[in-house]
Formats: C-alpha cells, sequence, structure tokens
C-alpha cells in the first residue's frame, strides 16, 4: 500500500514537474509618456488595476481553467478600467464617438474572433469572444455586429458609458491643435497608446491571445488600427502568442503578430530574438512605433516596445506580480 | 564612337537580360463549379474579361509602368465585370444588398490600403489604393471609408449599379434553403466564391498584391472576410506577393498571405511550395478551402487551389495569355 501511495506521489510530483508552467502577460498600452506627466495617484491607480488583472487571470490558470479564460478576464478588467484606451475610457473619434475594437485567439485550435467599429457593446472582448465561439464566423463590424451582439445576449450600453472627461479633453486639445495646425492628421501620431492586451499559457501548455482598443483620438473615416486584426495585433497558434499596441497602421503593414510566430515557427528564433527584432527593427524602419507582449509554450515571454514606456506586467504560477511602465 | 556605340549596345542588352521578367497572375475566384454547370457561352465570356483583364494589366508592364498600376487596372476589369463577386455583379447579403471589401499592398514599400463594408463604391480597389496613397490610414470601414471616398473623388454609384440578377437569385435560393434547414449557416459553404485578385511583377522588379470581393451570399453581421484583410487575403513584401480567394474564416485564422510570404523568406520556400503547402495543408487541416495566386520577385509563380476550379490566368514578357478554369 505504502509502495502504491509513493507511485502516485511520484506520479503527481513527475505530472507537476512536465506541465508546462502557468503564465499570464499583460499589456495596457505602449506610447509616450513621461515621469513627470504621471501622477503619482494616477501612477498607483494604473499598477493597482494592471496587478487586478494579472491577480484574475492567475487565479483561473492556477486552478487549472483555460488559458482563453485567463486573457478574457484579464482584459475584461483592463476594458472596464477607465486608465486604458479599450471600453470604458476610449479615446474619441473626430465625430467625438468612442469607437471600439477587439479580438481574440486560440492558439490551440486557431480559432479566432473580431469585431470593429462598435459603440454600443461593454466589453468587445466579450463580442470577439462570443464571434469565434457562436457564430461560423471570425470577423464581424458595424452596426450589424452589435446586431449579432444582441442576438447572442452580450451586454449593450448606453455610449455614454465610454466617456471620461479626460479623453474628451484630449480630444478637445487634439482637434485644437489640428485646427491651429491645419493639418487633418498632424495630431495623430502620439494619440494612439492605451490599447489593452493578454496572453495566457494553461496548464494543458495552451496559448491564448486578446487585444482591445478604442484606437486613435481624433480618427476619422471608420478607420481600424490593428487591435482587430488577426495577424497583426493579435495572434496566437500552438507555440506562440502575440498582443501588440502601437501605430495600427504599421503594426498591419508588417503583420507583426503573425510575423513574430512564423520567426518562432520557420527560424526556430527564440520568442524574445523574434518580438525583439520585429519591434526594435522592422516597425522602427517602416517608420512605426508601439510594442507587443509575446508568449511561447514553454512560459518564456518577452515585452519589448520601442516607445517612452509601456504599461505591462506578468505573473507566473508562484504568483508573485510584477508590474512596469517605464525602461526600468 | 564605334566601341562607345557598341558598348552602349552591350548596356543595354544586358539590363534586358538582368531585368526580371514582368508578369502578371490574376484569378477571379475558387469553388465549386462543375464543368456541365457552365455553358459554353458563360465560360467564353468568363475566358474573354480574365483575358482583357491581363491583356490590360500587361500593357502596363510592358511599356515600363508599376506593378501597382498593373494589378489596379486588372482588378478593375474584373470588378466591372458582372462574372465575377467583387463590385457588379457582388453577391448579395442576408439584408439584400452588395457589400464590398477590398485591398492592395505595394510590396516595395509594404504600404498598403484596404477597405470593408462598402455599399457605393464603384471601384473598391480604387478606393484601397487611395486609402493607401491619400490618407495616413490603412483600413478604413463602413460609412466613414465612404465619406473618404467622396472627399477623394472616388466615383460613388447608385447600389443598384452592382445587382445582377444572377447574383438576385442566388440570394433567393440560399435563403429558400436556409429556411428549409432551419440552420442560419447551412447555405455558406458553397457561397463564397468569385473574389478577384491581381499579383503583378514590373520591369523594377517590385511586386504589388490586390484582391477584391462582395464576401458571401446570405452573409449577416457585418460578418467581413479575408480580402480586405492585410496578412490574410493580400500581402506583399520585396520577394513575394499573394492574393487569396475562398473560406475567408480559415484564411484568416491561418494568415494565409503572410504565412506564405514568410515560408519564403524565413525558411527559403520557393513559392510553389509554400502556396501548395499552405493550400493543399494548411488551410484544409483547419477545415478550409479555397486558393491562391503567388508570385515571386524572380517573376515565379504559383495558382494552387483545393477545390474542383479556379478562375485564373497569367500573362509574361512574351505577352501569350494562359487562361485557366478548371485542373486541366
Amino acid at each position: 500500500m505504502l509502495r502504491i501511495l509513493g507511485a502516485i506521489a511520484l506520479c503527481f510530483a513527475s505530472a507537476a514537474m512536465s506541465a508546462p508552467p502557468i503564465r499570464l502577460v499583460i499589456h495596457g498600452g505602449a506610447g509616450t509618456m513621461s515621469r513627470t506627466e504621471l501622477s503619482a495617484e494616477r501612477e498607483q491607480a494604473i499598477r493597482a488595476d494592471l496587478e487586478r488583472a494579472l491577480r484574475a487571470g492567475h487565479a483561473i490558470l492556477a486552478k487549472g481553467g483555460t488559458s482563453l479564460d485567463a486573457v478574457t478576464k484579464a482584459v475584461v478588467i483592463l476594458e472596464d478600467s477607465p486608465y486604458f484606451n479599450a471600453a470604458k475610457g476610449a479615446v474619441f473619434n473626430a465625430e467625438g464617438k468612442n469607437e471600439l475594437d477587439a479580438s481574440i485567439m486560440d492558439g490551440a485550435t486557431r480559432k479566432a474572433g473580431a469585431v470593429a467599429g462598435l459603440h454600443r457593446v461593454k466589453n468587445p472582448i466579450l463580442l470577439a469572444r462570443a464571434v469565434m465561439e457562436q457564430s461560423k464566423h471570425v470577423m464581424l463590424i458595424g452596426d450589424g455586429a452589435e446586431v449579432f451582439a444582441k442576438s447572442v445576449g452580450i451586454e449593450l450600453v448606453d455610449p455614454k458609458y465610454f466617456r471620461t472627461e479626460e479623453r474628451w479633453k484630449q480630444l478637445k486639445e487634439a482637434q485644437a491643435k489640428e485646427r491651429a495646425s491645419a493639418s487633418v492628421e498632424s495630431t495623430e501620431k502620439s494619440a494612439y497608446f492605451g490599447t489593452v492586451g493578454a496572453l495566457a499559457l494553461d496548464r494543458d501548455g495552451k496559448l491564448a491571445a486578446a487585444t482591445s482598443t478604442g484606437g486613435m483620438t481624433n480618427k476619422r473615416w471608420g478607420r481600424v488600427g490593428d487591435s482587430p486584426i488577426i495577424g497583426a495585433g493579435t495572434y496566437a497558434d500552438a507555440r506562440c502568442a502575440v498582443s501588440g499596441t502601437g501605430w495600427g497602421e504599421y503594426f498591419i503593414r508588417a503583420a507583426v503578430a503573425h510575423d513574430i510566430c512564423a520567426r518562432v515557427e520557420y527560424r526556430g528564433d527564440s520568442i524574445e530574438q523574434a518580438a525583439n527584432d520585429v519591434v526594435m527593427t522592422v516597425v522602427p524602419e517602416l517608420g512605426g512605433d508601439g510594442g507587443v507582449i509575446a508568449l511561447d509554450a514553454a512560459g518564456n515571454y518577452a515585452m519589448p516596445f520601442n516607445t517612452q514606456g509601456m504599461y505591462r506586467g506578468t505573473i507566473g504560477a508562484d504568483g508573485n506580480v510584477s508590474v512596469a511602465i517605464f525602461r526600468d
């Protein structure tokens, strides 16, 4: 009997040793942000929300939940926070509306869901997931996406819900600057950060990626960035998951998320090498900037950015939270 | 003097020899099509329009024009033809509207333009090109995209322009089948072909890719397929250009166009090997089908499809047109 118990114990230990380490990595946007502009209160609040998202996702992974559930939960918390450019707290477009995009991808099956041009969906990432799981489609846009949302019971809210005074002020400032410079797009370069994203590796060794954004302040013409584009802002397969944040046009042109995973698969690059090369070389050479988070199936991760800062954090099996904003 | 003339002649000959061979490759959609269903008249008309698109693009390349101009011209001709599922002759969505998507990419600069959810733009590929060249954005959707179209003088038409009786009949049949089977999406699998695309290699060795579509018959909820997704339906870089046609959801999930180019770049696959592997293995393993055209900077090309047929054709420096529909 003792021998049997011993064998069972050994069996558990070996399972525990061979199981991949769970891991959650999140970002709350890369961009121009100086230490002096960020008040101590605001920094504390942002760090607290990042930590809350990490702990909530970790709780799911720690009890054997899926990477999909973990990234969904983490992104919902960041969407609900007013401090990030996603759902509540999203930036305003040129018409004074909040226009939301999101996408999610399941690495094991490469199923994906994406939504763009939403005005009333409280948590766009939940709609992206519903598109993935409850429709035969991958991408739905605009009013049609909201009709689908209603049909599957996704919560719609009055568009006023998304409004924060700070974002409204940013729009007014951007529009004043635009009038002063007589240039339509002069204010956009520095106005596109705050996108949120999450990657997770679960106990079964499966990866998932999710991204959600309000896009660029003062954006026009139904502009869509990289966040809802599978392969640009979000990608996940069996060995690699990526979520991006930055100047979306350049992330689309470089197919950033898929390119990182392709380098890992076809060239045998480490996740760190692949993410660094794309973020620090490919995107800047095209003229863009931003950052990504990237995670592989062994739990290795990278969080490169070529901007002043990127809200980011990670948590592993030990439950120790690490959160950072600048190049510490 | 004679020696100088000789040197100049040699110089020209060597330039002619080292110049990459110009090449245009087009498709008019892959799908389920049987020889018996296709009348001789219709086949002749389709072949004639494919040939017309090839000759028009070739005329541009032959006189030193750019690959971008050649793919634009070829796609405009296919959009204007009622025989393909793009612009004039596009399929109807579930609301009885024609809803159009397109994208274009310049390999040398990796600049790109994409549009989705259009109802009034006569030639979506011209709007995609205007987005690339006259805005700082890559992707515009819906009404906003049409506001931009107006602002840059792109032709808008009454939505009735796109209507053909044949496509209307297809919608009514799809909806009747749907009612009979009480399944919302049962008719969609076979209803998504006819997308058009073009790739070109110009005298400067530069590649371009373009794709335009009406999407799936009876589509709902602002569904967007792979055609306007840079990296999925369209991609071009310095060494590789791809345009896809097929079940868009699977083409997005596999990032088909970028994946083919990544295999060429990172693994050294030939364009044929890369295109075949993705179309004949990766996409079917996920559960999808369709085809692509792919072209490299040396003028090598591939046109694999895993469906019954794919409208396709190519023309090279010699001006000989080759057009095919089935596996001949």
